[in-house]
């Protein structure tokens, strides 16, 4: 068992709040067929609200000093601003749309920062029962198992993922599907399965090649996924070549070597 | 056992026909992240003329007056031609660059028409283990439990699916994006998968609402899909709003209630 208080044992922790909350996700995900629409709703929510107790609870029995910043509660639990501080960042169901539909691309993600830098990251989809789980300095895992990020270095070779449609102002969709427009000349295709988390895992284990999302929901989206991405050799960075800022809503991912040529594709897209 | 000849006897071989199809894929699919791009580029070859060679030599064995279409091996095989005879249509690996990425959305789809009608369906994915099955008039089924469309009758809470990035010249991507941009200010959310007959097996088993997609490959990636869309309750039409030709590379599928709403907002894209 790993020491009390270690990285490895804030892993471990962590992985287990995973898998519980998952059980409650795949419970819910299988009844979504079976309930009116307004029963939805409230199964959707529950969920959610579930999820988000349990991992918050398991956590705060751990470990009553650290702080926490949640998704859904982030009010009656937790601090809302990233400190130095160790700070546990919780998405308790990523990819609530799928969830509702039972499309199979949702997952309980839990990233632990500390000095702002993600240091422990899982994501755990219990419906396809992949757990991707890093620590950073540490190497990343698809159920124990390393992962690594692509090893393509070109461009229209590459498999890109992003999403579209959170907003709907006319503006933000325009200039995202100009985006889409003007990267789909020079990549091979384009994946949308609408889970923040889970396009960054897929840039970690090298299912996809690129991942870029502007706007998502806050830094639960992307804390855990940010060193899952890292320790597989991948790179996080801001979509305008800035220093990925977890605070900021806008992230990219790629394998290193496609970093340079994503970003000038990024850019010329705007 | 099902009577030799008989609807069911023909779905029991194409079942069997795509399981073991399926174990050459999945044997493939696991393998990619092992092979350098060249041996990737003989890997993906393979898989599909095994596989297509597998699907016609068992069906052949069965039926030898039958006819065959298929992505791959046409020529060395049978006729292009749709004609009223029963004629097996086949996709030996549907969405080629998620098996060469390693992203699970991979499948075997195998159709059979009798006097032009998509009358047996078969679409199996072995990575997740699904297996999409119907028979024209009998129902549609996942691994054996019957499944049906949604009962969604509001666009601005379904989930479409489509494809981009198919055909890379400017009029083609400029038309797609247009559209994507047009109907997302109408739905819920976007998915593109990557497989042609997998969204219509989303939309037979209710994880999507409305799927249409132009230009792809050919009759064999929506001869299977089609059957288990209608026999899931679900509509199959042309994106123009006229019928549903198969080898028309035009397709649109949602469920009954959606399809008007889903036909006016298609040709508000245009």
């Amino acid at each position: 068992m790993a020491q009390k208080g270690s990285v490895e044992d804030f892993l471990a922790v962590a992985v287990d709040a995973a898998k519980k909350a998952g059980e409650i996700i795949r419970f819910g995900f299988y009844e979504t067929k079976r309930v009116e629409h307004k029963g939805l709703v409230d199964l959707v929510t529950e969920t959610d609200k579930n999820c988000e107790e349990l991992i918050f609870n398991s956590l705060k029995l751990q470990y009553p000093d650290h702080k926490f910043i949640g998704e859904e509660t982030t009010a009656a639990f937790g601090t809302t601003e990233l400190t130095d501080e160790p700070t546990w960042i919780v998405d308790p169901l990523d990819g609530t749309t799928n969830f509702v539909h039972g499309f199979p691309f949702v997952c309980v993600s839990i990233g632990l920062t500390i000095g702002r830098i993600p240091t422990v990251g899982v994501v755990y989809n219990p419906i396809m029962d992949e757990l991707f789980t890093a620590i950073h300095g540490k190497g990343a895992f698809l159920n124990g198992k390393p992962i690594k990020a692509s090893s393509q270095n070109e461009l229209v070779k590459s498999l890109l993922a992003t999403e579209a449609g959170t907003k709907r102002d006319k503006s933000t969709l325009d200039a995202s599907t100009n985006r889409i427009n003007s990267l789909l000349f020079k990549v091979r295709s384009l994946r949308m399965s609408g889970s923040c988390a889970l396009n960054l895992c897929g840039v970690a284990c090298g299912r996809l090649d690129l991942f870029y999302e502007v706007g998502f929901g806050g830094p639960w989206d992307v804390a855990a996924g940010a060193v899952i991405v890292r320790e597989a050799g991948g790179v996080v960075f801001d979509p305008s070549g800035k220093d990925f800022d977890i605070s900021s809503q806008r992230i990219a991912a790629s394998n290193p070597f496609l970093k340079d040529a994503f970003l000038e594709a990024l850019q010329e897209s705007e």
